[in-house]
């Protein structure tokens, strides 16, 4: 198969091009790394990519894990440092749906990246839960609507074992999982038939 | 108690009212209608909505019944259009959230609403799938974050009977609600102890 990965050089985006590209062909993008550069906030951008990402024909799979987030006490937050998750994160991997999906051949599939505080909640993370939650929601919605036999699902895995020295103070007694083990998700989401599905990796 | 409801005048707010205003002080508010009007996508607006209503003393409770989605197939979606429902239903209810923390007393409560749709997808739902969903993640992770025993739910309710007529054709099969029932749900999270909750009802 033909995948096209954007957030690449990220500690899950290097885990899945370890994994998938032992099997499939991976084209790499990200914001200032990759094969192809892209900005997933920007129309135009997203566009480019999968002109070029397809020039040489169809992409089978779209995998992203690619998107931030604005973490901080709710006591103090303000719409627009909510909208940051808004905008990056949850529109900007929609977008990637929206547009790649003319991209892709019949049966192909899109894969977004949540997270686990969709429904394990941590304090300064309502813009996390918020825009997680969206993620698998917006799964379930689209799946029953693209065309041509399109699948998209979500992967949704708690913090990794890579990111504890960065992340776990946030979360206090939560156990990583390793970036190896959430890659086999990616796999499961590209390779496999299921549609409109979150798959948590805990 | 006293009780701001904006979306006072909709199917929902309609039913809210009557059922709340018969036990608590009930102020409404609206784009359009009500005692105060404000635009929930406008941070000025909605601040000095929270000015107004809290003049007199605090609010013991927050409830909105308002909010705008996209509805379209997901082939032709673009990523303007599934941002309406990010910007109004989605953030303007979070807005209110945000600004309306401080206009309420110890212990008061922020009731939000939502929509069945983030777990029943229909035909052209993606936006309100995933908006829906957003709420119910906003909450959970809200509600750990807010200070002063401050509470946060969500309500979700299925189509109403009442607004069958408008929107049953594009849910083939689902049966109704009265809006009297769904106004239940409402009672249940200002008057409970519940926090970060989704109250559904089908
Ligand atoms: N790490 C975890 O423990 C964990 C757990 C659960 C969920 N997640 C989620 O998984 C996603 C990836 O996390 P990560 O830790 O792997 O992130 P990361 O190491 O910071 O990598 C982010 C990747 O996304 C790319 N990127 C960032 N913004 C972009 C934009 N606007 N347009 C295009 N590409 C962009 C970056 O490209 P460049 O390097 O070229 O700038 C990079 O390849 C995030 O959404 C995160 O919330 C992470
Ligand atoms: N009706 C259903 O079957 C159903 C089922 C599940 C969920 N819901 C959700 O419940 C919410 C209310 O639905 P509804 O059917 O009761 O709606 P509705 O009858 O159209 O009423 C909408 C209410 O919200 C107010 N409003 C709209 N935009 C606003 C803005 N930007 N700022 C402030 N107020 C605004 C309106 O004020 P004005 O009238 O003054 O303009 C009106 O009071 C929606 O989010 C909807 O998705 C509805």
């Amino acid at each position: 198969m033909k995948v096209l990965l954007i957030g690449a050089s990220g500690v899950i985006g290097q885990a899945v091009h370890a994994h998938l590209s032992a099997r499939h062909e991976v084209l790499t993008a990200g914001r200032n790394s990759g094969q192809f550069r892209v900005d997933i906030t920007d129309d135009d951008s997203v566009r480019r990519l999968f002109e070029e990402a397809s020039a040489n024909g169809p992409l089978d799979a779209i995998v992203s894990a690619a998107g931030e987030l604005h973490f901080g006490p709710i006591t103090e937050m303000t719409a627009a440092q909510f909208n940051i998750g808004l905008q990056n994160k949850l529109l900007g991997q929609v977008r990637l749906a929206l547009l790649g999906q003319r991209a892709l051949s019949d049966g192909g599939s899109i894969t977004l990246t949540a997270g686990i505080l969709s429904r394990e909640p941590i304090r300064q993370g309502a813009n996390a839960s918020a825009v997680n939650a969206a993620l698998e929601g917006f799964a379930r919605g689209a799946a029953i609507d693209l065309q041509r036999g399109l699948r998209i699902n979500v992967v949704s895995p708690t913090v990794l074992t890579e990111s504890l020295p960065s992340y776990g103070d946030f979360m206090p007694g939560m156990e990583g999982v390793p970036a190896a083990r959430v890659a086999l998700a990616y796999q499961r989401s590209v390779e496999g038939g299921q549609t409109g599905r979150t798959y948590f990796v805990e």
